[in-house]
């Protein structure tokens, strides 16, 4: 998906929200226990619920592979149900050297078909490369993360040709000429608002994954305000205050009635920034 | 396993050779194809035919990934086929917010029982404590990769408490404290043997997975020369120059001579270390 049809999207449903699929089977609702897949059963109705108010889907690798190979069939039956029009995320974080990055390459653009998938910086340009060679497909670069950790290493001030800056900063401005804002985006942690008018200037027109609104304590106002450009440029996601809003067999409702909240807020900050005309 | 079963299984076998299992089903011999597992069938004849010189198996998780389920199938078979006694190593290179590695940690050490995870530091310490949090199991985290690409970031000089050091330093020096040398070891590329003299003085005690041995051209020698205490405390890796020896018939009988001179290398060393008495 080109960087312009997700702008549509985003226009067309007035959201920028993408759902993360954390599905975790010890927190279903116990009537789809029964099912022989529950996992992808409990998917699909959060999938049929949700897709009016969101533009993205984004499956977590760790919570498929924590079921062995029945978790990825389970993630492929998810992959099937859904649309074509909304992008896909393999959050999976993944990053090696040149040759076992191509193969995650391959398990997620060409076995899986996702869109993006998020990448870790650490072992640097050779390790990211191979993703970037698929036409259509993007990587997902973690900058700034969410959590508390995102401190110990990410935050240490680098010495990048006699500049100081933050190593976050140095993998934006690194980074960024590896890519385009056609096939990067980068993750930037929600909790992190005050550093986004900052981050902005350093990629002004790409695309950034937004976790940590809601149980992280990020806040949506705040991400929206700094970090929106004029093809929104913001994919904000969030999981358990969705897939788990409730624990019944009203599920799928309350996971529609959390997504459109969300949607309604963005609606809001789109207008104000006149995206929507 | 405990790091002194690791040394005794170093002193029995007089090896500290880890094999990787990066089996890549486009260059399986031709004959193995029309097997119904091409992949568990390849890595069945390599693990009889070199279990005898070395003392753990490392299964590369893009490779089996890229085929999907049937890829996990694959290796969980693979898995069935390792003897009890050696060390097994899922090269995954994870690491995520604590609920998502907590899932991770699932995967390998429960779905699949692995001994150890490669882990990737980024995150921070929130990001690799739940992997530690598993009884008798280890981390392996990324400090300084084999790969070019390592000198993008790990390479920076950071700045920690007024202090510079390289960030890969900065990684072993603050997450030494995250765990310790029993169930904790640190990845360090071969290629950067003229490092492993500092980087052995950060860590006396912890046991070093070492890549790049080989086609990316480290020198076991230098290595083990500069790597090396009184536990041996190295598992140096090998993967192509044993895997794909010959693409013939004779594939597992030539890998068998392709880890058993490796073996041999290393009883030299560990001899002149005085390990062997």
């Amino acid at each position: 998906m080109s960087p312009g049809e997700l702008f549509n999207q985003i226009r067309l449903k007035r959201s920028y929200l993408c759902i993360g699929l954390d599905t975790d089977i010890t927190k279903l609702p116990s009537h789809l226990l029964k099912h022989e897949d529950p996992v992808a059963e409990f998917n699909r109705h959060i999938i049929e619920a949700t897709q009016e108010y969101c533009v993205a889907y984004k499956p977590n690798l760790a919570f498929y592979e924590s079921l062995g190979p029945a978790g990825l069939q389970s993630l492929q039956k998810t992959m099937a149900y859904i649309p074509e029009n909304i992008f896909t995320i393999a959050d999976a974080k993944r990053g090696d050297i040149g040759n076992t990055s191509a193969m995650y390459a391959r398990a997620f653009f060409e076995f899986f078909d996702f869109d993006a998938v998020t990448v870790t910086p650490y072992m640097g340009e050779d390790s990211v490369k191979p993703f970037l060679e698929f036409s259509g497909k993007w990587v997902i670069l973690l900058a700034l993360t969410s959590n508390k950790g995102a401190n110990d290493f990410q935050g240490l001030k680098v010495n990048v040709d006699g500049k100081e800056m933050p190593l976050y900063e140095s993998v934006i401005t690194k980074s960024i000429h590896w890519g385009d804002s056609s096939n990067m985006m980068f993750v930037i942690g929600a909790t992190r608002a005050d550093h986004f008018y900052h981050i902005r200037k350093l990629a002004p027109d790409h695309f950034m994954l937004v976790p940590g609104v809601g149980a992280q304590g990020g806040s949506l106002r705040e991400v929206s305000e700094a970090g929106m450009n004029s093809r929104c440029g913001l994919l904000v996601n969030s999981s358990r205050e969705i897939l788990y809003a409730s624990s019944g067999e009203d599920f799928a409702e309350r996971a529609a009635a959390a997504a459109r909240k969300l949607q309604q807020e963005m609606e809001i900050f789109l207008d104000k920034k006149q995206l929507l005309d």
